[in-house]
């Protein structure tokens, strides 16, 4: 049996959601003609509670087109020191915008109100220009951990009050709404710009979703089309994006209850040190050997995943993991050395 | 009866594209697992005699990477006044790569080594250093116009010397090979990069390929995901692109026998001023009265085209335009007033 | 006798601009507090009619902070093909700006706001936004040619209009006013920045001053600080400035003179083909035999001079050169073959 | 009486220094023909064991000079968190050169091989290509901290065998070289690239040179004359670097002396909570009560100086603190309240 472990970026679509891809209606979006992908925008701005959205080839692109958006060159930005943004992006954020990175250092990656408003640059020729906060929901790096929408209100507050704007990259954000209960169209209150991933925990094959008011995604739409993302009949993908949206959100508490049976095993582990406290679908544990020879024997026994640093790991479940397999890697962990 | 002679990037997938886009496996693209993504990769390289690929969303995307890739921030580049990646990809020279362009005044869109050579600055910390040549194939503004590889060897030659960069952007090479009767396989020796969309004439919905050595693809990649464009599941775009280079190559004839029959028919109608030349599938033609006014008739008769300026309409050919389309569209230039 | 004709850059201060600088009051220009450079941006700022001025280190840097200021990443700037902003920054409209340029073919660099009309992009994701004009007044390029005020002023309005900044690179300024008799005070009135060169030929050491509203100007200093242009005790080089300006601007008369003297002679000389007609201090000739081999017998004769393309010379008058090297010049002139 | 402990950036020019200024020779530095210009740069490098030098109207300039050289957009360099180069440049790393910055924990500015080692990012596609390395001696945000040679020989090390370049922005390298006894000549071993700064301790009013190979130096010209640092009679300000490293390196143990003496006197008052080892020219205390009151106190007695947090100030000694000066702000310290 093989099991991949090592992103949720790597599902396949599943016949039903193949179905609806190749029966998709299909234009030129670059002239805005692809209903499907005009519907997939409308479908998740509503969801959200924002007036517009722009469909683009990767989280990566609506993140790098939202830091455009909402900052000026020589800006500085304001993110946990995990954040994909900033680590995992490339160094898009200087390449992209010309813009600095002011890093906090966040419990599990999240921040709050109080560590992001002394690191907020007086006006001083000196300083780069604060202008934006970014937030990640779940966090990555911080081992899927969640923002409730009350932990984010005060944060919204000291950005609306300093004149800053407040970008959430929602990689994972449907996963933070299985597990908080908050509801996504009250997100729209409290960000100026979100990033919606569809192909990570939804299974869509590719795309993401930025949201904004019409005025920012007019802009966003330009910046697209610079950096190459203005694509043709892309509707199949969006269709892709629509059916998830339709069937894979309330599936996703599956994925959370199979990483915390993974997490409860790998406590029962004399090889694992300790085991980050589960919230989505994300488990990250570190192990008393090097990460490295754990690794290796796992993929002897067919299951993939990856290290994340010297001694940690990193299991990440999604709509490809399915409950023996969730079970194999349990007993196969048991035999670990 | 309705004829979209816009642009050759509207086209939708014929049944048999669809099926293959269908069957197409997939993986995750970033990971460099998709299979269907590497096969296209590898097929347009061998085809060109290039040594690598990388599929990118959009020709654009092809084109700004490429820019990247052979120059440095304050370098310049030379090309065609009229060139797509200095009239019509946003401004990406100076915001992807920070670099100027020093313009030619070719014969439609088509330059020579000779109009090049005085272009190319003294080494002079005033001037920007001169590190890249652009050539289109066909010229987009130039309506269809054609290099011979004779003509594209001395610039080549030039480039060699001189020690620049050369870049092809083959938005359109396909059309380029139909009516020059050149080998693709010769291409390879002459360019630094080649931009080979995929969704113009080829008629999938989404791509390009950019080829290299395998040391620029491997930057390319790096740059690709910065911009955004490092996508998923592409392997079903991918797909299509594979079906377009199998079926769709030797028909282009037809989209340029089409052409022809349009412009005939131009020349002969009282209210056109003159017609450019037909050397592929592209018409360019100058109106007595403003062109918006001819737009407006066809569209009233149900055929979508542009005006490129006050005088001057396009007509583009495609796989979604057939015969009967080409009689009629015929049949209703006449009627114009 | 040597005589150097390469350019109204390389004066030395006389003694009275000598002893200026020296009794100048100073303090740190970067906290605002250097009064003598205060002195001299509220001196040219009043001059020119405008709110605010700053002292830069070069005509290269108030040109390319005005264009930050007016522009954003992704824009168009418009502009002769021969400005100096565009040949001669070492590409930095497109390394400080990230702007990209529309080219004029203008007569002797000077254009009309009927060539920059058409040029102005229509609101679409393809083109870059049109957001700058700028002229060069005198032109360098152009020999020394000059705009009046009449023919700024419907160019003025046209931006205006279309809503575009306009911004004038006023290296030789002072020499354009002298030779229109144009008012400075009035060029306040229809540009949004100015560049006033102190060290060409009004012959301080180094420096010039941008021009602009005063919410421009706070920009541009933060622009200057990250560009590495925020120096220290400056006054000593704003004294010269503030001296030129009160003792050289008069004597600009006598440069002009003494160039249509050169251009007399040179009409003369049966190995010059052509002479550009002079209106300032710049001559620039054709030569039957290669540029270079005059600038090499000149040289030989002590006189120094810059061949600007292969059948091409340049002289630049300026208060270094006195009018017994004039009249040796014009005899040496006789000499040649 | 008044004393400015704000900064050693406000000192003015000696009478030795300003005649020295005053018989400079000059000539127009962008052709490279100011002698004296030339004359410090040859100083500077071989005073420093390194091929070649750059005067530049700021340290600022120099820093991201340097930076632009060693980097490329999208790599990303480590630093400390408290540098210069990231906290008070205006956002120039991102800005000028597309470059992200990796943040160290040092100690009072200071930090170590093992410190940078792990965060040279893998060659991965997602993370920046980690590219160079810059330390600051002294430490400004460390209160004067500095590194001795040997401290930075194991990074130089590090540098050299993971390929990354090392930059010293060594805008007070002259009182790290007096506290530490350490040779300037041994400095060109272990960096790439040095900026000397000339107008802070060494009482120059404007300048500092980088210094590198000649291949770089040749590479920094260009980049130079793009930010607009090229300037043209810029001997007045070479003349006053000549006489500063001539005559006011060796009083550098005065200021030290005088910080010393301040910090005991602070270490003694009650209303002081710590006070930072004192190492060179700057002192660094806390304040029980908000420091913005100690500094208007302060104020009110002639003694201007600068908080650098809610309950922290600096003072910075300089050539223009006078032992009369020094003593009557340890009396005035004793008074506050």
């Amino acid at each position: 049996m093989t099991v991949d472990l090592r992103s949720d970026t790597i599902t396949r679509p599943t016949p039903g959601m193949l179905q609806a891809m190749f029966s998709a209606k299909v234009g030129d979006d670059v002239f805005g003609e692809d209903e499907t992908v005009n519907q997939l925008e409308e479908k998740v701005a509503a969801l959200f509670g924002m007036e517009a959205g722009l469909f683009c080839p990767s989280g990566t692109m609506t993140n790098q087109i939202a830091i455009k958006c909402f900052t000026q060159p020589m800006d500085e930005l304001i993110a946990d020191q995990t954040a994909h943004v900033y680590r995992y992006e490339g160094g898009g954020i200087a390449f992209n915008s010309a813009v600095s990175t002011r890093l906090l250092n966040g419990y599990r990656g999240l921040v709050t109100a109080d560590m992001i408003e002394p690191e907020i640059n007086a006006d001083n020729i000196h300083y780069p220009r604060t202008s934006l906060v970014v937030l990640e929901n779940t966090s990555n790096r911080g081992g899927g951990s969640c923002y409730t929408l009350e932990q984010i209100k005060p944060i919204a507050e000291l950005c609306q009050t300093r004149g800053l704007k407040l970008h959430l990259d929602g990689a994972r954000i449907f996963n933070a709404l299985t597990h908080t209960g908050d509801l996504a169209a009250d997100y729209g209150k409290y960000f100026d710009g979100i990033s919606v991933c569809l192909s990570k925990g939804l299974g869509a094959p590719v795309g993401s979703v930025l949201l904004a008011d019409k005025e920012t995604i007019k802009q966003a739409r330009r910046i697209r089309k610079v950096l190459g993302g203005g694509w043709r009949q892309a509707g199949f993908l969006a269709a892709a994006g629509i059916y998830a949206l339709d069937h894979h959100v309330d599936r996703l508490k599956i994925d959370h209850a199979h990483a915390r049976l993974m997490s409860e095993a790998l406590a029962a582990c004399p090889w694992v040190s300790s085991v980050m406290p589960v919230e989505t679908n994300i488990v990250l544990f570190d192990t008393v050997q090097p990460a490295e020879r754990v690794v290796e024997q796992l993929a002897e026994n067919g299951i993939q995943c990856m290290a994340t640093s010297p001694n940690r790991i990193r299991f990440v479940l999604h709509l490809d993991v399915h409950p023996d397999q969730v079970e194999y890697t349990i007993s196969t962990l048991k035999q670990i050395k």
